[in-house]
């Protein structure tokens, strides 16, 4: 069985690896894709291994004519645009930060303007490792944020599993590849600006994929510290990996805790001890991989490694479908 | 003795590069900097190992206190100022493509806008191994563009002693990296885009670089068919390597000919027989390495390298600046 | 139906993405791969995204229980195994030089050294689009060189045509990424060296793929002057972009006769008219991609793009072993 | 006054970066450089911006000629020829490891071999902004590592101003380019692994450098936990930039030890608040930068940031050659 889905937003890096996962996938046929600003040509001229097909602006898209979408837009115009469609009967995937906080308030406190449909909220966070039950057949889901998806598949467990030390600093240290930030033209993404630079930016608690690592670390029970969170920019296309230093009250059942919450996971990888995870372990692979490695004074260094654009994005959008759909959730993304 | 000088578009890749050079110069005080976007503020602010200059707008550069300045601005802009310049009584090194052009008619075929300064021209083509005569003194100076400089390089001294082969195509298949296209914020130079990415643009007849090689061919005496001319985009932040592939009617007169034109310059290198010229030789160096391989039928391939920001851009602005000052010709670029 | 495979050499990075290949080839299952110096150790551990398969040194190899294999092998040892094979009654699909020259002797004045198995040769040359009459079947196949491929596609058409201008140079400027060099640690290879650089070798007449260029364009009927064949090495991973500089005899007829060529190909694409072949275009595609740019002095610019390691190598012997198989040519490369 | 100098190790990228800087210095003159595998060719063939000087083996060198010798060697072989040179009245900068560490069995238990010239130690540790008056005058110093120089810089003040919390973890995440593992052939440092890829290496208690991080952190008073270090690889080819948490009694305090230690330094610079050191800050730059940022829990977030060639290696030798020579502390790194 085949359903009918639209693409909005799909000629940014996101979009286009989002409709090349749902043309090979078993069960959708790409109705549309739309852009605003190259509506009219094909979505080939936006990369050339794109699929060839034509882009229409989102108010022309025929949105009775589909079973389900995928919004890959801006945060404000994401929600307008989940809001119309549910209202027409289609399944929405939200990969902006519109539906990701239930609090309208706290919304508005890191993105600075007022949430743009408030009627919506709450909606099911779709990190389908941690979250299954909330997804299967949901009509609407809020797809995480790259670094969140990090970032809560090594925090959610101990959190749930009560392992952190009380009054400890959570630390963490991440790195994400360039496409992170977008296809929007900006001096500071620049290949010249870029290559052979590392840089950090909004670190301390200034990044405002905070707001739903907070949101959902607190739902596991955790009330320690609130996470200190330092991002970088690496010179490469894509990729994430974070290194979350963790002072656990017991290093074992850390390990235990994680490696438990993932065993039978196809897409959550826990590396065997003494193995270390790495970008190349997740580059155009839609699994997150992570490493444990125990150090002094109860500390649990763990490094958390996906793809920004799979993952951290497209592909666990299409987890989010599936579980929608009562699809097997690897449908699309790893061999039947 | 010292000299005030000012730089105009510093916030751009050549003018940090200039600045940068002008500052290390014995002979040359940076007096003010010019941006139009980020005037009121440091140039730091533009690059963080730049010096610490306050930024001012065109229109409030204090042009009557500069004994020389350097433009390095777009096309069309950079007349006015040049005209402006002069008229108060400052020498003039302009980096863009507007004083290179003896005939307006022909600027306005490549550039597709009429000259917006036709009484300046025809200025002196500031390549100084080849036209050094015509720059000593000078008070105003056309910088060549960074491909048309490690093109002329190759061709003009084969052209000089008339040894194409009449009728045979030139071919030149050359090779820039990021910088060469500006620091403006446009997609197709974002890291995403360039970086895993080779790709040519503007290939046969079609880059604007062409009206100034072809015209300074013409004045060496060559009379053979138009160049090919093919560049590509490297992901490399800086760098020119062009393939010059010239039939000639006597390969060891042509490379007898390349290497007696440089037997004596600090500034360009003919490698020796069996050494091949790459961007190593010449990314952050003043200097153009070339090298000549014979081939079967009389082609002699030829390669040309230069760091598109110095010896295509700054260094050979300030060898200009040099050399109307009447000082050494490398002051601020070699060890004295 | 599916049959037994071997891949040989599978640790470097062609082994790699053909045992990649063959795990998805709906008609292929992977029973050994081999290393000499990785004998005992998981593929995976080679590559992270690798599947965890136990390599095995040559010798040990059950090659009585494969229908084929796939050499991936340094020239002279691979000639010596596919002897073997064939012996055992295994099907083989050299990835090396060594079967590629009908003529030992030319093998021997490129190569430097006596051909292994000179009883084997001549071998079919396993260019499908080109030469597809003598693979369907073949007991054995010479899979082409990574260049030559790049080439020929081009070259060959316009030769059986018989397209190009007597006596005039046939200009070859070609760009390859790292990988084409084999994951042998060397220092020229190392990431401080070919980052940031960009560099020729092996120019004019040197390097060992005109060899089988040179046999493939005689075949097609070529007479003219031997190609000069400048490559580069490329700072990117993998990708080769050719430049090809043709004096045809009729631009139209020649852009005719290599779009007629591959008009029904499904893995080679001629873009249409004022597109620009890229790497962007071919990076872990199967396809190779052309573009057509007539010029002045009836040069036909034509650039010929594909991944080294996939057309260039891997998904190019995919081809040949589905041709070998009598299996669809596009099976495991393309969506059914 | 000029003295005569010598480079052993001049081949690797210490050692091109330290013979670049002592050909620009003042008051030095390379009289010899050594290479074991490249004894008998130029540098310059070892890289095309190096100066044309002959290379000879370590025992050819004129010692007795020189009044000061540079070691870039490997550990172990550098002890001994420090040892050779002291016996020749030079003196010594070693930037390898044998002289950093007081204790020899230190050394032996964190590089496995037992310490060549015992009775060498201690010797002066060479980073002079926390220890300058050890240095001048000097016969010998031990160069420090380019990550503990990194790390030092930010933890000695804080030591010294007794300012961390008693019990808490001092967690440093390090990323450094590719250069700092050295020219040497290895599969692991190929561009075709580097490329597209970030890894961590030798986490929690593993790096060398610890060894001497922790001696001097002592020596400042430092009685906390031992630091947990986890360095990363960057596809850049230089630069590091460590990120370390401190909690600390007093966050201003801590700031202004910080800063007041560099204040009047001018090759370590403290940021301003707000600002964020980067790779761009130090690439090719002398100076190290650091910034700093509060946040909860008392915790500091230090960058640091230098070049690795530079200031972790070859720039602070030769700041340590002038302070042994009483040169100007910058002589050579710093327009005068």
């Amino acid at each position: 069985m085949t359903v009918d889905v639209g693409v909005y937003g799909a000629t940014g890096y996101t979009g286009l690896e989002l409709v090349r996962l749902l043309e090979a996938h078993p069960n959708a046929h790409v109705r549309f894709v739309t852009s605003e600003s190259a509506a009219g040509s094909s979505l080939r001229a936006s990369h050339p291994l794109a699929p060839d097909l034509m882009l229409v602006s989102a108010q022309d898209a025929p949105l009775d004519n589909v079973d389900a979408v995928f919004l890959c837009l801006p945060h404000t115009q994401s929600a307008r645009i989940a809001a119309a469609a549910l209202e027409c009967g289609a399944r929405v995937v939200d990969l902006s930060a519109d539906l990701r906080i239930d609090d309208p308030a706290i919304y508005e406190q890191w993105y600075k303007v007022p949430h743009p449909t408030p009627d919506l909220l709450p909606m099911p966070y779709g990190l389908p490792e941690l979250n299954r039950l909330r997804l299967l057949g949901a009509e609407c889901i809020a797809n995480p944020g790259c670094y969140a998806t990090a970032l809560l598949l090594v925090t959610v467990p101990l959190a749930r599993a009560d392992l952190f030390v009380t009054g400890a600093p959570l630390i963490i240290d991440a790195k994400s590849g360039v496409t992170g930030a977008g296809r929007s033209a900006k001096q500071n993404l620049l290949f010249g600006e870029v290559q052979n630079n590392f840089s950090p930016y909004n670190i301390g608690r200034a990044h405002r994929h905070l707001a739903e690592v907070e949101q959902e670390l607190a739902r596991a029970g955790y009330d320690g510290m609130p996470p200190i969170f330092v991002p970088h920019l690496l010179p490469t296309d894509r990729g994430i990996l974070a290194a979350i230093y963790a002072q656990v009250t017991d290093l074992d059942a850390a390990q235990d805790a994680i490696r438990q919450a993932y065993a039978c996971e196809p897409l959550v990888c826990a590396l065997p001890p003494g193995e270390l995870a790495t970008l190349a372990h997740v580059v155009r692979s839609p699994r997150a991989v992570l490493s444990m490695t125990p150090s002094d004074g109860n500390v649990l260094i763990i490094m958390s490694a996906l793809d920004n654009l799979l993952k951290g994005a497209a592909s666990q959008a299409v987890q989010n479908f599936n579980l929608m759909m009562s699809y097997p959730e690897t449908a699309g993304l790893l061999p039947a």
